[in-house]
């Protein structure tokens, strides 16, 4: 069965898209820790990070890296923080957070519940970094 | 003044080295949250990751993707975590985590204090792995 991220991927599921090329996506986090919180995946259905081929786990970064400084410039943070956890959705995901401090990168905590209208906000300042 | 990164990879701190490459330098961490904890840098100082350019960013990964396959034959773990967060060391650095579940991942809680045999039995095996 597809992935909820190959779903998304193929437009059967909608998203906050941020950014998209012909092999990645990037998106909101719709349980995001903190405002801003991103996800970038390859839009190949694979589920470890590290099981993707060189060249796919090396451009993954590189546009990470693109939407990365989008972020950093829309949001309030001292940096982008990076994780890929790997234990929910078998779909490698990278986690873009932008953080204050470590604990904004804890993932235990509860989950933020944002308006539709503020996360299209979020969104909109993020793109307009790009 | 050069990080305490840049230090090890001169060789005036030491370190339990895994891997090294004209580029890049993998070591445990000596603070690590679970055993086999390993850090992962570029040779070259910069601060953020995201700062790296983009073939030496790609290159990091791929080297790390590596290590990270030799962390999780080593270890007892579900899957290597990786983690970015970079309010500390000035110094771009990957971490791999074996984890169990997320909150192996969670950076404020207590780092665990091993006996250096230990440390050198877990460099020991993961080398093994490579």
């Amino acid at each position: 069965m597809a992935s909820i991220f190959t779903k998304i991927v193929q437009g059967e599921i909608p998203c906050y898209k941020i950014a998209e090329t012909e092999d990645y996506l990037a998106f909101l986090d719709v349980f995001p820790l903190v405002e801003g919180h991103t996800l970038v995946i390859p839009k190949k259905e694979v589920d470890y990070l590290y099981d993707l081929e060189d060249e796919l786990l090396a451009g993954l970064m590189v546009f990470s890296k693109k939407v990365a400084k989008a972020v950093d410039a829309a949001t309030d943070c001292k940096r982008v923080g990076v994780a890929v956890v790997g234990l929910e959705v078998p779909h490698a995901h990278v986690h873009l957070i932008p953080i204050h401090s470590v604990a904004d990168m804890d993932f235990s905590k509860p989950k933020l519940e944002l308006a539709k209208e503020r996360i299209v906000e979020i969104a909109d300042a993020i793109k307009s970094k790009l």
